[in-house]
């Protein structure tokens, strides 16, 4: 996938000193924090601002869903503090990543943080700018493809298609407490959301279908998970709502799953194929 | 905005070949068409895939939503052909532009099909797929960062926030007929939609706006209109549900309307500021 062809010469990225001539890539401050999307996983979905920010930071705090291919890309000069949760430790609490955030910032660092995906979309961004704000932190957000339509992009499945859908409908499976959000007035949205898509999904999946089904959705209605978006071990399922139950039981996080007539675009889209020097395989890797 | 500083050595983007050691950026083959987007207009937010793509095509096929800057970063020696709609002339229909895209496949040309945005969220991306998986030519999606998501981005107006939505909802104003979508039922839509978020709201902005009003929706909820967003002539109006139509009329496309809670926190979260040769402006420019 990686080797370049004689007819096809080797194209630098721009220096920092082209890219100038170019586009403005952003000035890393001191003592500002940069909230940042790292996208799905392959590095190659990086943007150029977030790439140029890895080699420009002092501190870099990163989430659990951030990858290692993407972690090898800044430099070793450069501190880094993990603040996921692994192995069933506790996590740092949201109070004690925000107050290091702060501290760091107050002590003339260039801080980057780094999120998987997009840092306003399911990503707790949101509730870090407002600490940092009202701490009287400068910020920026860095947008970042979030996994969802990096999933349905690599899946071959059109987020929106004219003869499917005029909208989409993206959701968490569940809140910070681990319940099934509060809010979510299944019976409508179930019957106004043309393609709905959610994050978090595997904790609740049983009650999330059998709720979509009792509100009249089609038992036969396409759905596909997908799970670990655009890495080299990316698996995808496709089945209908009925069995998806019993589909979910070959995944384990982090998935995205959709369900939706779009889905049915899979079977004549679906165009990624695992590099040559990995395994396909299907279900929990 | 993009000058060094002494204490924050300029940093390259690596070769390609370093490159090929950190991160596996695709193989563009002969024959193939890449769908790529090329995010909502500033062209720090291209993804290193596609930034890379654009020195290696043949022949790049470009809409009107993709920025000037980013043309610009495409090397003189690569054909274009813009295959958008400007100053009322008719665009190329749909039908000519995936013809463009199969013949120069068949004459053996790398195509790169270029998009603003994300290329399958309301992009026509999908339906290119399927012309060119029907001829038999191989392709591949390059994901790119969608004009809202980047608009909120750079509103300060986070998708979602555990206190206000764990859902949000994209959708357009307009079919391709131009007419009001068809299939929105929009009373259950309006019932239980946290956050709305529309692309090419402003030809039925106050149809739209009607029928949230009479479906329930909250006349004093907050909405956001953001227009160019992530350029340096990005303007946002911030308002309330029941003047968005007398506040649309500062406004031409491209726009992003929000209607829901989170845009209430723009006016903490608001961290965008014009780069400082460019005058302050709002509304139409």
């Amino acid at each position: 996938m990686s080797s370049e062809t004689d007819d096809q010469p080797p194209k630098s990225f721009p220096t920092a000193r082209e890219s100038r001539l170019l586009f403005s890539s952003p000035l890393f401050e001191k003592g500002w924090v940069w909230l940042a999307g790292a996208g799905p996983g392959d590095p190659s979905l990086l943007t150029l601002q977030l790439y140029d920010a890895l080699g420009k930071a002092d501190f870099i705090v990163y989430d659990f869903l951030v990858s290692e291919a993407i972690l090898a890309l800044v430099p070793s000069s450069v501190e880094r503090l993990y603040a996921g949760k692994r192995g069933g430790k506790p996590s740092p609490s949201q109070r004690d990543i925000t107050e290091t955030l702060i501290t760091s910032a107050r002590a003339g660092r260039r801080v980057l943080r780094l999120k998987g995906g997009d840092p306003f979309l399911f990503a707790r961004g949101g509730e870090e700018a407002l600490a940092l704000a009202n701490a009287g932190i400068p910020f920026r957000v860095l947008p970042g493809i979030s996994a969802a339509p990096a999933a349905l992009a690599y899946a071959g499945i059109p987020l929106t298609h004219r003869d499917y859908n005029s909208s989409i409908t993206f959701l968490t499976g569940h809140d910070l407490t681990g319940a099934l959000p509060r809010k979510i007035r299944w019976n409508m949205l179930a019957g106004s959301a043309e393609v709905l898509v959610f994050y978090m999904v595997m904790k609740h999946i049983a009650t999330i279908v059998r709720k979509l089904l009792a509100a009249g959705r089609d038992p036969q209605e396409p759905v596909a998970f997908i799970r670990n978006a655009t890495l080299p071990d990316q698996t995808i399922a496709v089945g209908v709502l009925k069995d998806a139950v019993d589909t979910a039981k070959r995944f384990s996080p982090p998935v995205v799953f959709v369900v939706g007539s779009v889905v049915g675009l899979h079977e004549q889209l679906a165009w990624w194929s695992p590099p040559s020097e990995f395994p396909r395989s299907r279900g929990k890797s």
